[in-house]
């Protein structure tokens, strides 16, 4: 399944690039497929290994934190594989020309 | 932490009332504190609880179907029990009148 | 079309309700069916109206605030009326029993 | 502002690359700056011509379909020009290397 994620703190600051780094370094040591947008994380993989992966980010996230807001976006459509790349390969297809991405 | 969730699926008519009742039968199951809004189930637990429950609704709601998707709101505030209650009386002290539930 | 809104501030402590107070005074007085969630507030109307009241709220939620995060769902089905209502209520009718509102 | 959209049909099949097509040529004329990634669409403006773009898209994607769910995420932090691309850049500076967009 495709998955976007982001994970937002509140009352500590506008700015949270500092805690958007620790996130994306736990995504990236995960090992999933993953994508990143100026809106949120995207990354593919199974329900438990891509749960478990937003379950870590989301606890250390919340490390020292009073409150935090995290939202997932599933889009489940099993026996379709590598729909990070393909999704938009397929409307560019479509379109016939290549998307801004 | 308190959860908000929906799960719809794509490509399988427009009433999707009849997958929605076999949902809430196994969040009503489920034991955990919910509230039914017209947009979604709101469940208030810890972390693997409430993820436990989701995975369990959405896998049973993808059951025949090609494709299915799920949008997950936590909003983790530590300490503060029962706030599936709590959040709207506080509010409702705030402006010194009750809101429509 | 019903629609749920939820809109919060980022970097101004971490409680919301003096904020969610003065969003709800204008919900109250748009004059539109609505319902107040643990979650945010689901409005029913037609794209104009409801968009509309969204961003009075956004504008006047932004004053004083380096950054708001506002989410909107947009479930659109026309020709279907009251649905803020009769989307529980025909859940309710095929499980046979009432719902936790 | 920046926000992300993403517009999907209820009950017309499980693919929507055609669908998707038909908003995308919209975005692409709007002349917002914008990006597309496998979750949806990100454009950057103000609040005006941005849900202009929007309900321009959901009205077309609405014809001939029975239901249509449109999910709108708000960042909104005004004198941040140029976020859309600037929110990346200023992760991976903390970060010290490039991310995989």
């Amino acid at each position: 399944m495709l998955v976007q994620f982001s994970i937002v703190p509140l009352g500590k600051g506008e700015s949270v690039s500092e805690h958007v780094s620790k996130v994306l370094n736990i995504v990236d040591e995960g090992g999933l497929p993953y994508r990143i947008t100026p809106m949120g994380t995207i990354v593919e993989g199974e329900w438990d290994e891509v749960m478990a992966l937003i379950r870590t980010c989301h606890l250390e996230a919340l490390k020292g934190k009073p409150r935090l807001l995290t939202t997932i976006t599933i889009d489940d459509r099993p026996g379709k594989p590598d729909r990070i790349t393909e999704k938009i390969r397929s409307v560019e297809k479509k379109l016939g020309r290549e998307l801004r991405k």
